[in-house]
């Protein structure tokens, strides 16, 4: 049993550290696990993306707490999901969007029993308040049915872009990592010798084969030519278009800054030409 | 038993994964919490603050570091204070001076028991060479008494200014948070209905009730209006004023960053106008 | 027994969360403790200067991982190393050269097991999908014989500069830590009275005993005078010469950023001049 932490709420003012003290105080032995406190401030799309991606590698019965959270004290409601790969807590605005594709929750409730929130709720810090007291009861066994009324419209938002034609794939950048590597919606991709098998992560598009050998990605007005590898395999500072670590197609300039270099941006579209 | 840490050290440099170490090394089991490590360097105000606002969060036999330290190597003695809030460990620098307000301790000691630092003494780094000893062999239950002579006159740092009249509650910006809000030193401030009850967390001044409805928040020579009750009340990129998660007035902008926006620094006046 | 973690990730995109959690899947009652996930991207050397400094402070049975990878998904052989400070998991790129100057391997394998690695490996996040579940394994009791063949050639790096001659000692800026401190290779030394003794932590200079009140530090075309015992030694802004916390010779600025206020960076020349 583990707890994770995912939020936008940086890691110099204490907030997180005050969370982990709520936790310990109700779960001494249940460890805390960040993913990550530097979602852009506010930005419910990035902290999707990165539960996406980070979830499938925990143990299936953890629980994980997500706070990016700008309606904070207004009527957006506070939530739990159990879902296939865990238990998530957080306020119901989306966040957990992109998880609940690929793991659809199958009970959601809403956090309102006050046995399991601190005596004193803030207006503007829930993540101590409320989710952190949830979690740890969750993971001291309280059933989630206990913490309040079941939510049957839960908050999701629209999927990134994913479209497939006879001509090409459209697509878009849905995310820039820390080394400048741009991400996009376009995949899952896997090598299958020269070919690679789309199995679509995100959307309704069909499955279908790629003759890498053929294709040329283009993106920001430049083409990047045919989908490669690894980093490696260009030389250093040239760009590259490849398969990255999720599945996706990835654009990225070998030990440089992609998304600089390439001048791309989140919501940028991005395409593979398949002839 | 868990212990946390306290550092203006980064995370950049190894310095806090070495005092983990040495923490492992004497108490496997115990598990380490850290509060934040991006204090402004050498800032022991914020130090202050931060400690002040996590530290009743946690379980009150925790053990807290606190290691901001500009005078490491000279004369400032090195100590560990017994607390409400759990045993303190630390520079004689004031930097516990707020969490003492709240939470006073009934014995501090001077750490000078050799047996309790590591075999070298280093001139630079006494969080890994003393603070992490001295927390790690508190968790193993060691005395206080063991570790040194009892200190009675540690180093204070002056409260923060928050003086009332019949007219204006007056106060000071004490700390700027990641997302810019702007935390003052008027408060706890607890909503009852339309009225506010005023119970000092800093210096002398009285308890008293504020007509919520009829007072005007002053700073940065502006009017920021009435006292709201959390971010969303206001359009998005509107300042307002409100009561934060410690109960302290704070100074904000929906969705946006208030300190740039409104041109605070730490050290600002600000003043509530009761009529 | 616990695993840390060393990585040029940052700790922002949730891929150090990511390996945490496949950590927690195959040992779960193992803790992780980060030594740091900002090194300058691919920087071989400042990760090794970090592993050198932070690794001896660690119970010896425990697991590091490293992954500062630039050649990620190329030729470069996965290995985990076994040392006196501990098993080492990572790419075979040098990383680990400065440890095992002062801690040479016993036994170096390469990382081939698919039993040992994630079902799909994925070409760019080898962390995640193979030095993860090494360390876990191994923490779990596999012997490191089970994970491949022994490697008899690891890649190294050429160790800092130092050189000690009659009247002076030539070193090079290796590390400039997050106040501004700038670390020289010059060392180690250690204080015995009025005298230094120079045990050399790097290359094959001989020991030797140094007056410390007869040296000049020369950096940067500037006179640095003789060697401090600690920061405030001098006053606030001023630069000055000390031992670091590794014993190895530090230029600063006390309560200042020295790096900047000397002009200095890595690899720059620094000497002292023995009369």
């Amino acid at each position: 049993m583990l707890i994770t932490l995912t939020t936008d709420f940086g890691t110099r003012d204490g907030y997180v550290g005050t969370m982990k003290g709520v936790i310990a105080g109700i779960a001494p032995d249940v460890p805390c696990i960040d993913i990550t406190h530097e979602i852009p401030p506010q930005n419910i799309r990035s902290a999707a993306y990165i539960l996406w991606t980070a979830l499938p590698y925990f143990p299936p019965q953890s629980i994980h707490i997500a706070v990016v959270d700008p309606g904070v004290g207004t009527a957006r409601r506070p939530i739990a999901a159990r879902t296939p790969w865990g238990i998530l807590v957080g306020p119901d605005n989306g966040v957990f969007s992109y998880v609940w594709e690929a793991a659809p929750p199958d009970r959601i409730v809403e956090l309102v029993n006050p046995a399991y929130r601190n005596v004193a709720v803030s207006n503007t810090f829930h993540g101590r308040d409320i989710f952190s007291p949830t979690a740890a009861y969750l993971a001291r066994g309280v059933p989630l049915a206990d913490f309040g009324p079941e939510v049957r419209d839960p908050v999701r938002l629209p999927a990134p872009t994913l479209a497939v034609d006879d001509t090409t794939i459209n697509g878009e950048v849905i995310y820039i990592d820390h080394f400048g590597n741009v991400i996009t919606s376009i995949g899952r991709l896997v090598w299958d010798g020269g070919l690679l098998m789309l199995d679509p992560a995100f959307g309704d598009a069909p499955r279908g084969i790629i003759n890498a050998g053929r294709v040329h990605v283009l993106a920001a007005g430049q083409d990047l030519g045919p989908i490669h590898r690894t980093y490696g395999e260009v030389e250093p500072g040239e760009p590259l278009a490849l398969i990255g670590s999720e599945g996706l197609l990835e654009l990225a300039v070998n030990r440089g800054h992609g998304a600089q270099t390439l001048g791309l941006q989140i919501g940028d579209h991005v395409e593979i030409a398949l002839h």
